[in-house]
């Protein structure tokens, strides 16, 4: 290391700068443990000072031990203020906007890229199909490296999609289906292969399950992505805990990823902490290894270099930035990715929809009364307290999440106009608009829960069975 | 949490204390930040005081934010003086002493049991066998639960033997044998499965190597390891790298120890830093599953309560604390332990024999001629400074390398003896004792040498591969 610390200090992050800071404060008390000359520990000490003052200028904190900068992204972006901020990881999404996250900002602070007309006019072209109503709608409404995977996709190299989901309960809601409608639609537009990751060993790590019955809830869940109507022949379903014994690729990923990550990234990526276990510590290079495409050795015949591309929803996202990352220093590409929006809890959108929550969540195995009741009773309103308020002063579809819900569901774009235009005018009504989102909704439901009755344990075996899928690589 | 922090702080450990003030730490200052009542922040600080009292009463150290308590079983025994301690952790072994690491005192630390005359006779009874060399010199020296082992072998319930090998380089030395050769000794006496672990992985997560490397490595090694005769209908090799994507029971137990294992344990008991990548401060759950029979379902056909016996060098120790410590959380029984003593580097028994120093070690590589020039220019000698004061005062057997090594390679107790008595007595001269190891191990390593020869990649192949040994479960 030079004399002077602030000749390179300039070109660390935030967490770099953290771990100079940590590591010469474990040698300032080296020295002094062991009674080192004087002018020794006095120069140590000076560059320990120097540095906390470098970290103060890089972040706008005074350095905490054992508390490194929380949000890389945040940081790099040079803006600490928090409070104003929604908060969104891979456990909670919380906002005081009754309109719900504010997805702009999102973009900034997490240095995606937005989908503007321009890439979805190029998804069309690309593909010969109208754009999903994801994309229409700003639904699907950021992205990592899109474009590169247009620009290899015109050149006839192939990628492959890659979308997951924690299997924590037999029920899943509607809300859960969101990543795999629209995943179905690429790879029906694009022709590629899926994988899909159910992380049952996450489910067991966090939650107070046996690894039995995680295992279990991933093959329940397993049938409802498969009622979405999923190709056996072009998607592989896994769990961890299945797939990591049986893979000859996937676990020297994980252990790839798990060398070039130090507990302080995760710790400023996740929010872990030193009381958490090893289990959650090392998890994030779990999800992060279906990225590479050697983790699939049986599809892709043990090519290494085959892109990826991960729909999901944003609060996902800080495990692929932290895998994109990681990605050139172990050789492999970075996977690139498509964000969507939360989906609203019936609630209002200050917070996503949670399974935990049964008022909060409409399920995929609810009954059409169900449906009926839960919207009817819990629906958030952007309609006036009396009809004659309404009537005059009209309602409001950016707060309303029976509207909102539409904008998901409803496809006839019209259709969805007009509603907007009849609601904002007063002319119809909060109770009139619920009714157009049970009609929507009830017969969806039913039709899922037709073909979930039609998937049988035998079809989960073979889409959960490692295999070459219907491509050449 | 009751309002009086001190009711049952008296139960709790040192590290459940650390815990404690660092939630409460985390308590005042959410508090704070969120601009609590000045009551309820009041309430907390005292309570986060006196927790911090209750922590230095057990500890007799200040609480410091992010450094739990360094060695728990060195602080449980209420002696945290370090200075004139030996250093013992799986990575360094050193201490002032040219006898070596003081052994008796180890065990006191560690929380283990001296092997006794009385548990070395128990196992000469029930096995109806001539104690190995190893126990009757007191190499291998402490055990933990090996007197359950004998009760339930005596009731013919059978057990399994679980050992290891850091695959670093293609070079083995003559230290590396020790356990090994003891294993292949019980697993005769006792006709008992065996597994012996290649942790690939650790050494890529350690070195600067890449996955590949270290499974050539592995691969290497395991031909020395075939070399000492173990049966392959009886022995199980596997290297991490390979076995994880081939078990439907190894990964599942891995994850169940890290579920119940935090970040605070194995930074107490392994000294891992914030700094330290995820894939290390996982790793000791993988060195500890093995321990637990599911982990090899083709071997005990699915059975989960077979006994594990564990032979390694009491460096390794603290692996197997931790799983004895999580195993009856995770429903499985504690594995028993046999502890060698180190093999001591050729300059001197102050430090253990390391591949990674090629003057401290005698590779099972090496000629003849090779064996004879590092023993008699390097060995570290008891004897005198001149022959006439040697034939006066006599050699010292307590600090010279070469009757050290005779002490684990020369069978012949008697023949051992007289050495003993005609070195001290001055009658033997340092160079004639090295000859007399020299004329030990150059028959012994050239003999390894031959039958490493034989041993070709079929059958490494046969010994890694994942199937039913000859025992019934």
């Amino acid at each position: 290391m030079a004399d002077s610390p602030n000749c390179d200090l300039k070109s660390l992050s935030p967490l770099q700068l953290f771990e100079r800071v940590t590591e010469q404060g474990e040698k300032v008390r080296a020295l002094k443990a062991g009674k080192a000359p004087k002018d020794e520990i006095d120069a140590a000490v000076r560059m320990l000072l120097s540095l906390k003052l470098s970290y103060k200028t890089a972040t706008g904190q005074d350095y905490q031990a054992g508390l490194p900068p929380r949000d890389l992204a945040l940081i790099n972006n040079g803006t600490t203020k928090e409070e104003d901020e929604d908060f969104v990881d891979p456990w909670t999404v919380q906002t005081s906007n009754a309109k719900g996250v504010d997805y702009d900002k999102l973009i900034v602070r997490f240095g995606s890229s937005k989908i503007d007309t321009d890439l979805i006019n190029r998804i069309e072209r690309a593909t010969g199909q109208k754009p999903h109503r994801f994309l229409r709608r700003g639904i699907f409404f950021s992205h990592r490296d899109m474009d590169q995977i247009l620009d290899a996709y015109e050149n006839k190299k192939s990628f492959y999609l890659y979308t997951g989901r924690g299997p924590s309960s037999q029920a899943m809601h509607v809300g859960h289906l969101i990543p795999f409608i629209f995943t179905k639609w690429l790879q029906e537009v694009f022709d590629v292969p899926l994988v899909i990751q159910l992380t049952d060993d996450e489910k067991y790590l966090w939650k107070d399950l046996t690894t039995e019955k995680a295992y279990e809830y991933a093959k329940e869940n397993a049938k409802d992505i498969i009622a979405c109507g999923f190709d056996v022949n072009k998607t592989f379903i896994f769990s961890d805990l299945d797939y990591l014994g049986t893979s000859t690729g996937f676990y020297k990923n994980i252990v790839k990823v798990q060398k070039h990550v130090t507990f302080n990234q995760v710790k400023g990526i996740f929010g872990f902490t030193d009381s958490d276990c090893i289990g959650k510590i090392s998890f994030p290079a779990i999800q992060a290894a279906p990225s590479f495409s050697s983790s699939f050795p049986q599809i892709f015949n043990g090519k290494e270099n085959i892109q990826c591309l991960i729909p999901c929803a944003i609060d996902q996202d800080p495990y692929f930035r932290m895998t994109r990352d990681v990605a050139p220093r172990i050789g492999q590409p970075k996977p690139a990715l498509l964000h969507s929006v939360f989906f609203p809890a019936l609630q209002g959108a200050q917070t996503k929809m949670s399974a935990s929550d049964p008022n909060s969540s409409i399920f995929l195995t609810d009954t059409p009364k169900q449906i009926k009741t839960k919207i009817n009773k819990h629906a958030f309103s952007g309609g006036r307290d009396t009809i004659e308020e309404h009537r005059k002063y009209g309602g409001n579809c950016d707060v309303d999440v029976s509207f909102m819900y539409l904008t998901f569901f409803l496809e006839d774009d019209d259709r969805l106009e007009q509603l907007k235009q009849a609601y904002t005018s007063g002319e119809l009504l909060t109770g009139e608009l619920k009714k157009v989102l049970i009609e929507t909704l009830q017969p969806l439901i039913a039709a899922h829960q037709e073909r979930r009755k039609q998937v049988t344990d035998e079809m989960v075996k073979q889409f959960m069975t490692p295999r070459k899928l219907a491509f050449e690589f």
